[in-house]
This record gives C-alpha cells, structure tokens and sequence, in this order.
C-alpha cells in the first residue's frame, strides 16, 4: 500500500518562534493530530471511545528533528505501525512537506490502550481494533524500514 | 545546590484534551519554555541571541510521560545539565507540580549551538556559555541522578 497518511496541515501562525520556524513542541503537536487520525483506523472513533471509554495514551516518545520547517509550508504525516502487542502500539510518525520526499521529522512512540472509566487503567485492544493492527502491519510490509526507531540520545553518538 | 527551576505555569485551557488532560505536544511545550528560559543562564538571553545570531535547536528529544496533569495546576519545570561538548548540550527536564516531589513527566534533550546568521550553521559554545555550563554541571553534582535519560522505546522494554 502508499504510505498511510494521517495527517495535512498547514503550519500556523501559532506554532512558529521569532524566526518563523515551526517551534519543536508544535512537531509533536502535529504528531499528536495524526495519532488521533490513526486511531480512526482502528476502530477508536471518537464515537467508539464515547460508548466505550477506551482511548490511547502516548507512554513514551522519541523526535528527532531534521530540518527547518516554515511558517505557511504545507506538511503532511505518514505513519508506519513499527509493532504492537495486545495493550500497546508501537508508531513511527514522519513529517513531510505534502508530497514531498524529505522527511524533516521522526517520532517513534509508544501508546499504550487504556479504559478510561476505570481509572483510566491499561486494557486490552477489542478484537476489532487488534485485527485492523495486523491487516494494517500486514498492508504495510513493504514500506521502507522507518531510520529513527529504537533511538538512544547521547553525547557518544550511540 | 536546590534544583534548577527553569519554568512556571499554570496549566491553561489551550493545551488540554477533551478530558481536561493535558495533551502529550504541550508537556514538550512546557519544557521547550524551560529551555528558553535555560538559555538565559548559559548568557544566551534574547539580548545576547539577537546580537551574536547564536541560539540553540533541539536536535532530538525523548519524553516519558509519568502521570496525567490537569487543567489549572500550577507546575514548574527542574532542569539538569546531563552532559555538554564545545557545541552540544544534553538537557533534563522535569515536570512536577510546584513544590511537588513527585515527578510527572521526564525530557531527554539535545541540543545544539548554532550560528543563525551563517545558515543556521552549528558554531562553538562562547567561552563565556563553556563556563556557565561547566559551573552549573559542577553546582549540580549533588543532584539526583536522573531516572528517564538514555532510553530506547520498544516492546521488549529495553
């Protein structure tokens, strides 16, 4: 399949530093947006975590950043689902300008499938939504292997 | 030395969920104010940016979330240098409520110095931020070790 694009935006006025440049948090917030958009493909609608009070909580992220983006530019996401297991999903979220082939940003992160109600306390994925993990995995092997997963910050260059 | 408080707020409506909860991209928004407010104390305040051209990107950041933080808490940001070279600098951010002893939310950062005016362009600390960094990581060695630096995101919980 084409990459699994998530998320479009423009970068806004709102998210960018002195310099007019896309401020590193706002990286992320548009990480997030896709995150969002993604649990649509597995059955989490916003409709689906109302009747059920299951959501996704982002336990841990990774970003690297690789360049400059500028107020205005018109960037997209692709998402690529790096593992999952019955609780937790493993996704690695790439900044692009729309269409283009640079990637200007990484995140790996790791979500974990919570109950809201009940605490909000870890749950199992419904079979819907562990079926929609492996037909989307399944759909995407022959994406290339994402280059910023698994990533340790040092001064050693490790 | 008491730790570094880099950065105060209450947490305000624009950066919490449908739930109240603060998202994930504003927990980085927060400790990307603290390191603002971090260059102030190396002697890269806005002044000094503005007349050298120098500032510092984040290059890379790691983020672990520890606990939900609710709308309208006050929390500050405590900052470690963890390391630093002539032109990089590994920062610590955590995220506690104020006066709090319980940490809510870790940042692994790095972040390099730049010369703004020559592309952005990676340039040598001053030796006037080389001693500043060199006299807080000295004034700190009494801190904690931080709990959330070095990590790497996966299924296997490595």
């Amino acid at each position: 399949m084409p990459a699994l694009i998530t998320y479009k935006t423009p970068v806004i006025a709102d998210w960018v530093d002195y310099n007019g440049h896309l401020r590193d948090a706002f990286y992320l917030l548009i990480f997030s947006y896709a995150t969002d958009a993604f649990m649509d493909h597995i059955g989490l609608t916003s409709d689906a975590r109302d009747a059920t009070g299951n959501s996704l909580f982002t336990l841990e992220a990774h970003i690297n950043y690789l360049h400059e983006v500028k107020l205005g530019e018109e960037v997209e996401v692709r998402t690529q689902i790096v593992a999952h297991d019955r609780k937790r999903v493993q996704l690695y979220h790439s900044l692009y300008k729309a269409g283009g082939d640079e990637e200007l940003a990484a995140s790996d992160q790791m979500l974990l499938h919570v109950d809201l109600a009940a605490g909000p306390k870890s749950a199992p994925f419904s079979e819907h939504s562990l079926e929609a993990l492996c037909s989307l995995t399944e759909a995407q092997s022959d994406q290339p292997a994402p280059a910023y997963v698994g990533r340790t910050i040092g001064l050693s260059g490790k």
